[in-house]
């Protein structure tokens, strides 16, 4: 029986990768798909999401609108990485599907409170919804089967300590962390390993399917941000690395840690402060992703794009 | 002509052993030795440095104490590590070398302004006494070639983000980190190569001297404090980088890169925040130690270890 | 016509005068009590807010359970000022009436968005479910026609510098405090001139209703622990000011000026910093409560307590 | 026998008045003037004290050169308040006087260890040179009797929190206030008391003496700007109801209290926290000012004006 999923995420041209991979697959079941505001205001995000869902062939399943905003900070967004829509480079047809009409944090609790079995949460964006989620509704506690999320890592790319996603709602970020929930962290140490080079490329579009050619066309305008930004050769594809380990754990290693979120620093605010020489004496609260086995990474996001529309 | 240096440290097993690389070295001329409170308070570090400069025939190179304490904070001190004395493990004289009846800022601040050359401070404990005297001496700037320090790093030893000399005064830090002079950092990353491990600490003994004993005997007390707190198989010689760079600087290669630290954290106050992607457009300040030279460095103590008593 | 207000509260012996004051009153008109956690847990002052609904004789009126826990911190409660229950003191009956099925937040913005007129918004906790509210549903701003709020001041009672609807959540706070809607400010300054002494209590228990006779009870426990506490003659019926402004701003006059919310002090936090001096040069965004009107604020209250069942 | 005192200033208008005050009365033995970057940068202040020291007849008083900038942070001055120069609008005459050698914290240093009887320290300026003497020279507490000093309050002048003195310098008034030592504070609730109005103004120059005159033409300046920039119709003498309390405690009347200085907060910090509610349960650490005997201040002006040159 595939493994129920909740992916909630702000695309974003790696999120849209990630929700190919996770449709594609037999391995989960995705129940939602939920939007917030991150690499793009949330207008774009929710927009975005019903346009990838479609071409992911997920018609049935439901897209809700999350936090146009973080907890207790103001947006921020990343246009000069994804463009101003989120999704720059493909041209972006209007989504015929339309936007659930509850709050994305309301869905999620709905379907928690009523699952058969614990779901998984899968959070590519901010942790807005997800820390709103724990504190609106203590109860679906019990029914989450874990978070398996990407952000963070032991250096940034947002600035020198913090990643984007943890960066842009650190208030929040820090609730999930602290939740005492299982966590795996799909940080930019292990992202920046899921690089899409040329040969990567070569066999996604060996894929043949409609989504196949839009992923390479999100992967080219992603790879010319990456180069111009960061001197990157290629592009990672952050967030498909978290649809991954829920498909298959063997994706990449990961690490038994303490870790926690840094809300106050001058410099350091959003960092996920990850205790490697364990010099609090705290309990592991988070599998910290260390290693990516590539082949099964990148063989399992061609084998998603073969069964996609 | 030998580069002038002043060794500012809070001995300390791995700052005994960069003292005695400095004296035995042709390349370098230890102007002064000056102690701050650090792995031990500062009657025990300045005692042990008296100790320490008897032993490595400094008997003319005067030693003088400085801060007791952090510029704003409490002292914090290392015993678990470095015994309560700051140099458990060998049997240790009474120091018939007197010290200095200048305060450590005082005296530094004389040899600078009466500098023929200018003279390159190598701080191996908290910044303490170097952060004093750019505020109390700012026109001795001038006449620092350089800072070569241990401390920092990409992660930490006393906090999950914070190495023990920069979280012991991080005010001190910011403001040398800040002051613009020519920094280059021996950090955890680099430090952590430095393993006297059983074939490095033959290579040592073989030095067959007064000072190789007694490091062998540092070395033994220090890899057993190593080994039961953080699960190293061998004690990593820390200071003995910052000395050895002054002497050589092909010892490790450097990368530069803009680095501030973090003063008000609440997990990662004393971290050194290093701008590895260059996220934030400010200009490189800091010279990050990244690879040693094995060879070049342990043949370096060697051959100190044999000109000395 | 009456004006439409919500109250958002935390009952607490002040808070059930406030919505005594409020229910007596023919210039108001109570749309709905809303609850938070604060001077109690929020299972305790839901059911406070129940049974001073009843006693207040609001049937009709709605009473919705908000947020139990601080926007992004843990719950602080004051069970030395109002016992474990919130309401210690008198006998307490169980309530008949029961809690609205939707969320305070969910109905609040329901309230506003179908509002005819624009409703005034009177929170006597912690400003959790408003902040909570202008994050969720930012379009219900244009409907609310202000805050009056108790709250802050220019001292603390909980630390030096905080009172404890503030301390009690910082961060929601800030948020309103930033919303740029009007918002009157009752803090201590203004509250602690609500003493209710020997004179007050006599005439308020000159009603002769049971609603009258309650109060005499609340206020019997509250001058108790405001005199072991504080060493207060009186007690300072807080939460009643912020009920008596809307129903005439003749009973306390208030100065216009520039107050924001500290986040992030260790010994600040919770601070409501008033410019005063107007050093900042910001504009003016609230209306801080300076001279109350005794004779104006306990006849009020009389004539309210009359009213009642 | 007189008390002696050392002034520790950063001239300033006030702070001159404070100094014609010490040096008229013979309550008090003035045992060095000591300089501090202020109310206008270090060599203004230094120049400034020195013109002063000469025009109060003050030849045989050592003036001594102290903190150019902050303990850990950059300089802040006040010229809209003093002008440039710091003591704008009188003729400032070239000083014959020469500064000390000493560094204004070993001058100090050195005359608190050879004391005959506890020293009274008076600073009124940022608290950067008390902090680094008792960082410095941890001894001499025994020998300091206790420190009477202008700055804090319960509401700022710099900030809606913080008085200048104490926001230039904030880590300096945290060691200060948290020393143990006797303080006395007079901050803004006091010295707003100190208005020098026309009459008071009347009274000081019918002393009829130079200093007399020069400190009419600094009234004048001072009015003015605390005219422009405050509204206020005459201007507070601050920094001499500091040296007054040294001369006759009965200029005001103090609560002892918990105070303590914020140094992390975004808009508080430099405030000082006091604890009136003692809502900390911490031991009282400071005599807080508050309220003026206007008559004992004035005439204590005046006649100390009248013994003058």
């Amino acid at each position: 029986m595939p493994k129920p999923i909740i992916m909630d995420c702000d695309p974003g041209h790696d999120d849209a990768i990630a929700i190919f991979l996770a449709a594609g697959s037999a391995e989960v079941d995705i129940q939602a798909i939920t939007t917030v505001s991150g690499n793009a205001l949330i207008e774009h995000t929710t927009r975005n999401a019903l346009i990838i869902a479609e071409k992911a062939g997920l018609g049935h399943v439901p897209v809700a609108e999350g936090a146009g905003e973080p907890l207790v900070r103001h947006a921020v967004t990343a246009p000069h990485i994804h463009g101003e829509s989120g999704l720059e480079g493909p041209a972006l047809p209007e989504p015929e599907k339309s936007v659930d009409s509850r709050h994305a944090v309301d869905l999620t609790a709905e379907l928690l409170l009523h699952a058969e079995e614990p779901i998984t949460l899968v959070p590519t964006g901010p942790l807005t919804n997800i820390a709103w989620l724990l504190k609106r509704y203590p109860a679906v506690k019990k029914n989450i089967a874990g978070i398996v999320l990407m952000g963070g890592g032991s250096y940034g790319n947002w600035s020198p300590a913090a990643e984007f996603n943890i960066y842009a709602d650190p208030e929040a970020a820090h609730i999930v962390f602290e939740s005492g929930l299982p966590i795996t962290m799909a940080g930019l140490d292990l992202t920046h390993q899921a690089l899409a080079g040329e040969e990567e490329k070569e066999l996604l579009r060996g894929a043949d399917t409609n989504a196949a050619a839009f992923t390479a066309e999100l992967l080219e305008y992603f790879a010319g941000t990456y180069h111009s930004l960061f001197g990157f050769s290629a592009a990672p594809i952050h967030d498909a690395c978290a649809a991954a380990f829920t498909i298959d754990e063997n994706v990449f290693a990961t690490e038994h840690l303490p870790v926690t979120v840094e809300t106050r620093g001058i410099y350091t605010t959003g960092m996920t402060v990850i205790d490697a020489l364990q010099t609090t004496g705290k309990a592991p609260n988070v599998h910290v992703a260390r290693e990516l086995n590539q082949e099964v990474f990148w063989k399992m996001i061609r084998s998603s794009l073969e069964r996609l529309p």
